[in-house]
This record gives C-alpha cells, sequence and structure tokens, in this order.
C-alpha cells in the first residue's frame, strides 16, 4: 500500500529547501520586499501544486532536481495569487493559514508588490533552470508558456474576475464549474502537465496527465466549497463560512452539501482513470487524488 | 540628418498593430478584464521600451518580426507597473495619459487583476514567440530571464517599494539614483538589452548596449522629474507638481532645477558615447537618447 502521507512529507520537505534557497543571495539583509515576499512563502502551505509537478514527472522517470524550479515557480505563481486575492478591494480576509494576511502583516502597497514580485521571480526561476540546460530549451519554453496560460486572463485571473463579478448574484452550476476550472483548476492541471512534460512524457502520456490534472483542479475546489463549511478553523487557519458571508456562489450552495460531496468523488475518480495507461506507476498521483478530497485543510 | 520622429511614428504604428494582434481571439466578445487591459495598453503610451528593444536588434540587422514578439511583452510589463503604481494603495493616480486610470475607470479589485493580467502575458507571449523559433530557444530564454530579473525583486518592483517607502522621508542623492535606476531604468535597460540579445550582437555589443540603457533609463526619470515640475498637464495628460505633493524626493527637489537638466544632458552624452563601437549604425539610438530628455511628455 503506497503510504502517501510519508510520501508527502518528503517532498514538501524537498519543497521547502528548494524554495529557501531562492533567496540565498539575499540572506544577509533581505529587503522588506523579500520578507513580505518570504511571509506569505513560507507561511505553511501544502505545497500541492508542486507536489502534484515533481509526481506526474515522475510517473515518466524524470529526477527530482531537473523538475524541481518548475515546481518552485508553481508554488511562487500560486502564492501571488493568495496575497492578491486576500486583498481589501478583493476577498478582504484578515488570515490565511492561521497568520495575517500579507497586507496586515505589513501593508496593502508591499502586499501588492509582494505578489507582483512573486509573480515575476516566478519566470525568473524558470527563465533561470531553462538557460541552464541547453539541450531542454524548447521543454522549459513549454513549460513557461503553459504556466502563463494557466495563471493569466485565459486561466486564473479570469476566474478570480469571474469570483468577484459574481459575488451577490445568482449563477447557474454550468458557470459555476467554469468559473472554479478557471479560479482553481487551471493552474493545477498546468502543474500536472508541467510535469509530464519536463518527465518527457508523450503526446498520449502528456494528455492522460492533462485530464488528470483538470479532474482534480476543479476537484480540489469542490472540496474548498466543502471545507469552507464542515472544515475547523484550526485546521483550515482560517474562518469557516466565509463563502456564506461573501454571498459567493459555492457547489454545495447550488446544489446542497450532498451532491457536492458525491461529485467531488466522481471527479476523483475520473482523474485516477485517466491515470491507467501508467499501470502501477501512477499509484502516487492516484493517492493524491483522494487527498485532494478527503484533506482537513 | 536623421529624422526621429518620421521613425517613432513608423515603429509606433508597427508596436500598437502588434499589440491589438494579441487580441484577436478576443475581438468579438472582449471579457471585462480583457477591456481593462486594453484600456490601459491602448491609452497612448509613446511604446518607449519596445522601441528601444527594435531599435537595439536594428544595430545588428535584426528583422523587426523576430523581435517583435519581445518589444509587445516590454509594454505589456510597463503598462502593468503604471496600472499597479495608480492604485490607491500606491500613488493613488486618478488620471494617466490625459485619461482617467484603471481603477477608476473600472474598479480597483479589476486593476490589481488587469495589471496581474497584463504581466502575466507578457511572458506568455514570449513563451510563445521562442516555441516558434526553435533555433533561437535559448536566446528567449535569456529574454524571458532578462525582463522577469529588470521588472521584479531585483529591480523594477523593488524600486516602486523603494520610492513608496521614502514618501515624505529625506534620502540622499546616492539613494535617489539607486532608487531611480530600479523603479525607472532596471526595465529601459532590459529593453534595450533584449534587443541586443535577438539581434546576435556579441557580447562585447551587448555590454555596450547595455551601458547604453543604463544611461537612458536613468536619464528617462531625470526627466520625468523635471517635466513634473516644468511641463504642461495638457501634453503630459496629468497634473504637473505631484511629485511635490507627495512629498517625493526628486532631482530636482534634492539638486535643484538647473543641477537635474545639467545631469539629464550628463547622462545622454554618456549614453551615446557608449554607442561609439557602431559607427553610424547608433544613429537612431543617439537620437533617443536625445529625445529621452528633451520630450515634452
Amino acid at each position: 500500500m503506497f503510504d502517501l502521507k510519508a510520501y508527502l512529507k518528503v517532498k514538501q520537505q524537498r519543497i521547502n529547501a528548494a524554495l529557501e534557497e531562492l533567496w540565498h543571495d539575499h540572506e544577509s539583509s533581505p529587503t522588506l520586499l523579500v520578507q513580505a515576499m518570504r511571509y506569505s512563502l513560507e507561511a505553511g502551505g501544502k505545497r500541492l501544486r508542486p507536489v502534484l509537478c515533481l509526481c506526474a514527472s515522475e510517473v515518466m522517470g524524470a529526477s527530482e532536481a531537473d523538475v524541481m524550479p518548475a515546481a518552485c515557480a508553481l508554488e511562487l505563481v500560486h502564492t501571488y495569487s493568495l496575497i492578491h486575492d486576500d486583498l481589501p478591494a478583493m476577498d478582504d480576509d484578515d488570515l490565511r493559514r492561521g497568520k495575517p494576511t500579507c497586507h496586515k502583516a505589513f501593508d496593502e502597497a508591499t502586499a501588492i508588490l509582494a505578489g507582483d514580485a512573486l509573480l515575476t521571480a516566478a519566470f525568473e526561476v524558470l527563465a533561470a533552470a531553462g538557460r541552464c540546460r541547453p539541450g531542454s530549451a524548447l521543454k522549459w519554453l513549454e513549460v513557461i508558456y503553459l504556466i502563463a496560460r494557466g495563471a493569466g486572463y485565459s486561466g486564473m485571473v479570469e476566474g478570480q474576475m469571474m469570483d468577484i463579478s459574481s459575488e451577490g448574484k445568482t449563477i447557474t452550476l454550468e458557470e459555476l464549474e467554469r468559473l472554479q476550472r478557471l479560479k482553481t483548476g487551471a493552474l493545477i492541471e498546468a502543474s500536472v502537465r508541467v510535469g509530464a512534460v519536463l518527465g518527457g512524457g508523450s503526446a498520449q502520456q502528456i494528455a492522460a496527465l492533462g485530464a488528470y490534472g483538470r479532474h482534480i483542479g476543479l476537484a480540489f475546489q469542490v472540496a474548498d466549497d466543502i471545507l469552507n463549511i464542515e472544515g475547523k478553523p484550526e485546521m483550515l487557519g482560517k474562518p469557516v463560512g466565509s463563502d456564506a458571508a461573501h454571498q459567493k456562489a459555492t457547489r454545495p450552495s447550488l446544489t446542497g452539501l450532498d451532491q457536492a460531496k458525491a461529485r467531488a468523488v466522481q471527479l476523483a475518480d475520473k482523474a485516477s482513470d485517466a491515470l491507467r495507461i501508467f499501470g502501477n506507476k501512477g499509484e502516487p498521483l492516484v493517492a493524491l487524488a483522494r487527498y485532494v478530497i478527503e484533506r482537513n485543510r
């Protein structure tokens, strides 16, 4: 039986070490900007996107060291998105992972700039990794393209825009699913695809992993919606019920809690089904799909 | 005698056409996000960074079409930085280029997201250009690296952070110069370097163009400080005197107006001197250095 807990712990430790390594030039006297960037980056996330990226690349036998810069870049992009989403003009959240949000710990201008700098740093890390690996230059350009597409105006940012625009409004289940696929799903799918590309996957393998990523991307957000109702604040690091308070449409608010849970299970199953071509090698990703819907934070 | 006015007009038209081309998929029903991105992008900037990039590449005889995606990406990054700098939590400006700023024309959340999306789109455009040119993949990774470095926490964003932190405080001329080199100079220097790299410049040529970019980058900001005192609001598209109102340290506020003007001329001269190795081919860049300090907007 695959031990996901142990697997996650090892991966998270290595990802955290690689993220810390990014700042080694700034160790002695970090600027206030770098302090704010690191404050949010090191606030204790699950590192799900980097783990998915590494895990997808390992299905094809890639070396962790070769993929790690992309894993780090994904976490930089994710962290920037959290900082900006928490801003007063957006979701106006005071707590994230049990700590004051960036604009509370610093100030609003610093939080905006720390987010901008994290997003930019992601592409610096990716380009630097590609420059050092001339034989894989095209693969790294593909990775940059996938992350920029997943994070930008056709992906995550558009999803956040839809999320804010729909507050207090009635939207259909179809609209909600589209919103959630963009807001959360696009970067998660990109994380898996990036691992597949760097792992040297064939077109068929990349498509299979892409389908997996697409299903767990949506599953992750459905699970998030459920946690926002049923989760424990001490595990989540933020108050529960904030979606309802913001009058946000969520899966449970549109279909009820039971159907939302059934949809999460269905999506995790579809994700696992997409991995059949990999046989036993897909085991860690199958376990991650379960984890995405059964996590408590 | 080189006709800069005619040269600029042609370049600006081609850059604007290439920027419009970016949205051809969204023509029929642009999202609100894309509308906000285009609102700021098409508000009538000088396109100085793209022009510098194209112009630097032409010194080595590069084709404009090959460099244009990088030129566009630079303008996307520049436009994002203006939108975020204008936000209430930052400089809180209502007018930019004679039009309401993005957060005034739309709202604050939309402006934050439009900036985020423009920055991300810059890297999407760069990666897409590199993917289509497999023979130059490494050059495009270098370009992405240069732009990310120039725009990020070691460049423009750090400069903006210093700018905000120093409002109302006394800073030395040395500190001001460092701030301005980061806030404005870093992306301008990157623009020239990107052109040099894509033009296939030798290490010596890239260094010469880098020095040129470094000098005009600072010259541009010194000229901006002077325009904020002596400029005509109808040309600038914003009120004059805002630096003084914000208690911002500027070159003129630290050294007086005459010395600031002398410094701008000195920097433009140094920039031109750096181009000697190119002979007559450097003429457009020499004219641009003049333009940077003599422009009225």
